[in-house]
């Protein structure tokens, strides 16, 4: 476990305002962790709309499971999250421990468990103690307030160096909305949803549906476009809250996703996920240098992001950045890997503003000491142009290095 | 660049046997490297089958491209291999280069130039200086000799820690035909063919398409079933030459590859492959431990691949070994992300003889001291058995270790 702060890190953390429907409480139960909080207890005092993305694991673990049954219902009261062991690979008792803690919870919130999500995070493979859950949640009912937004995403880490935060603000039918995010992540970081585990909680006024095609859409160019090690995780949740608390200010609810009058709130919350998605990889365990890599000229958008990720997790491309060497040759293996349609003699390689490679060579005006300056800084970006289309993506990602295997190599003893 | 031979080197080099008609001589012709040999050449002083495979990069090397034009006329007189640069990359300038070794081996042997194989390995993307070649191949020819085999698998070695060689020997009509190959990888390498360069000659009698066939049947289940880091080159060869020799002893010429006379080369053969992939994967840059992955009980051979190579390129799994954490959590996630049919309820796992996972969960008689000794040794075996079907397949990886980043992380400078 890494103890010093990513050099990625945010300076500052933004001021949280409060979201109006939302409390939230932390607890230490001693899951894993000694002298640190690892349990979280967000409660929706009246019923807030919810949506979510999950992993696409063919392993998901039994939160996932359970979240995933309880979504068509549409309301949430209770959201219950653990770091330090995942209650995934636990096969009945999972599933026991997912029925007990929903259970703890609807009773000391005073909802139907089918109105409970569950998220957990840490060791696979570990039954998970839920009778630990059962004794604190009702004692953190109590203590739940709204201001709790850098505690409760400190609960939630697990490798990660730094709480992670966002918030923004937008307008509906001139009403304005808050929309606060938690996450965290650091390893086991890779596309297919959700990545890691984040919660998001707005007081706009959406129904379920809605709020469903709002998510789905924006996770694709944010938290599905960052990898840190390919490795999709068992639990990767993500899930979305509106309490309607905006309602009191006549904001009048909004039925479908393409309600002309949600421009405002889609760019602030798509924002608000490129935000901590990007937050999640400056976080990448072991991470110096935080990577984006652009394809442009692809024979279409999916073909851009499939050769971005090919760059993207590269080990040779992403040891090379930690060695801080231009090697933009382990750029044009990565295109030609990728499966994806490429001509050598069309591709064009920037590494940031400068470029290396063009008409299948080395550029004639390369410059070592000028490329090298660019892969000194802490944020690099790596550009690749395939010269066939007009298909474009970005993804994000970090180095590898050695920290990295340090950490994986003693996680979990 | 590591100096230190890997510690899962092979103990002792076979005796390699001469094969007749093919002669071999290296040359320092300092293309990048100082004091080593850094150029082979192999001569058929009459012509050979050939057959071979490549890379399925989109974005091959220029010996890549030059090898397939030459492919179907299926007639070989000359090899020329160099380390230190791959020739990748480099535009007309590498056509040009490739042009002028095959003219100036041509002249040097007495043939065609579509008699000509080229190979190149190393830095991607730097002009190949190939009037370096024109100056040494003639002396090469005339001091090549039969015996010469731990010399020439040196010559061709980049990150490489030790030469790859490996004989075997086989009947063809009672006749005894022998095999000798050669090879050398280390980084950038992954399935899809071929992995890196080898060359591998026998004296058998075969025709062309018949040698294509046994080659590219070959491969599956050993040079594209091993991995050091999922990235594959733009520059893998591997060519097969039977120079027909064995016919003065006898064997009658084996025209298709389904003749039942080719039992016990195809035997030896393809063992003789698998036997070089597998140092290749000994070699892994960085690696401390040899890896076999096998899985079993999945909805077909090609899912059981897919499975296998999905826990073989997972840095978590990689980097849990290297670490010799027997973290089977780890297994069940790249289980997960691989994208076949799984059901976490019926997955079991082993590292080594133990069963550490059954039934979706931790196998009760699981001993963290007996898993904890496996890890420790050597040459580790992971199986997962999906319990859905018959397909099965093993890969072979090595672990992730701070050396592997250390040692990409400056190649190029």
């Amino acid at each position: 476990m890494s103890s010093a702060v990513s050099p990625l890190a945010p300076k500052t953390y933004p001021e949280m305002p409060t979201v109006r429907g939302v409390r939230m409480a932390t607890a230490a139960a001693g899951i894993k962790y000694k002298n640190r909080t690892d349990v979280l207890l967000m409660v929706f005092d009246e019923p807030a709309s919810v949506a979510g993305v999950f992993t696409r694991s063919k392993c998901p673990s039994a939160p996932v499971d359970f979240c995933r049954t309880n979504l068509p219902h549409g309301v949430a009261r209770a959201v219950v999250v653990n770091s330090g062991n995942a209650n995934a690979f636990t096969g009945v008792k999972g599933k026991a421990a997912t029925e007990l803690t929903a259970d703890s919870a609807s009773k000391a919130v005073g909802c139907q468990t089918n109105e409970v999500y569950l998220a957990s995070t840490g060791v696979i493979g570990e039954p998970l103690d839920a009778t630990k859950f059962a004794g604190v949640l009702g004692d953190m009912d109590g203590s739940a307030v709204g201001d709790f937004w850098l505690e409760a995403a400190k609960a939630i880490m697990t490798t990660d160096t730094y709480p992670k935060v966002a918030t923004r603000t937008a307008e509906i039918d001139g009403v304005p909305v808050v929309i606060n995010g938690i996450a965290k992540g650091a390893g086991m970081i890779a596309p297919d949803m959700a990545t890691m585990l984040s919660f998001v909680v707005t007081d706009a006024d959406i129904a379920p549906a809605a709020l469903q095609a709002l998510l789905s859409e924006g996770v694709g160019p944010t938290f599905n476009s960052v990898t840190v090690d390919s490795d999709t995780s068992t639990s990767d949740t993500l899930l979305l809250f509106a309490t309607g608390k905006a309602g009191e200010d006549g904001q009048k609810k909004v039925e479908k996703a393409d309600d002309p009058r949600l421009v405002s709130f889609r760019n602030a919350l798509n924002d608000l996920l490129k935000d901590l998605a990007l937050q999640v990889v400056r976080d990448g365990e072991g991470a110096r240098k935080m990577v984006a890599v652009t394809v442009t000229g692809a024979e279409s958008d999916a073909a851009a992001k499939r050769i971005a990720l090919s760059i993207a997790n590269s080990p040779l491309v992403k040891t090379a950045v930690a060695g801080e060497d231009a090697n933009w040759g382990r750029v044009v293996m990565a295109v030609g890997k990728s499966g994806e349609m490429a001509d050598r003699d069309r591709l064009a390689i920037w590494f940031g503003d400068i470029r290396v490679a063009v008409n299948g060579e080395r550029d004639p005006d390369y410059s070592e000491a000028a490329t090298t300056a660019v892969m000194q800084q802490e944020d690099i970006s790596i550009r690749a142009d395939i010269g066939l289309g007009n298909g474009t993506a970005t993804v994000w990602t970090c180095d590898l290095t050695k920290e990295y295997v340090a950490i994986n190599g003693d996680y979990r003893s």
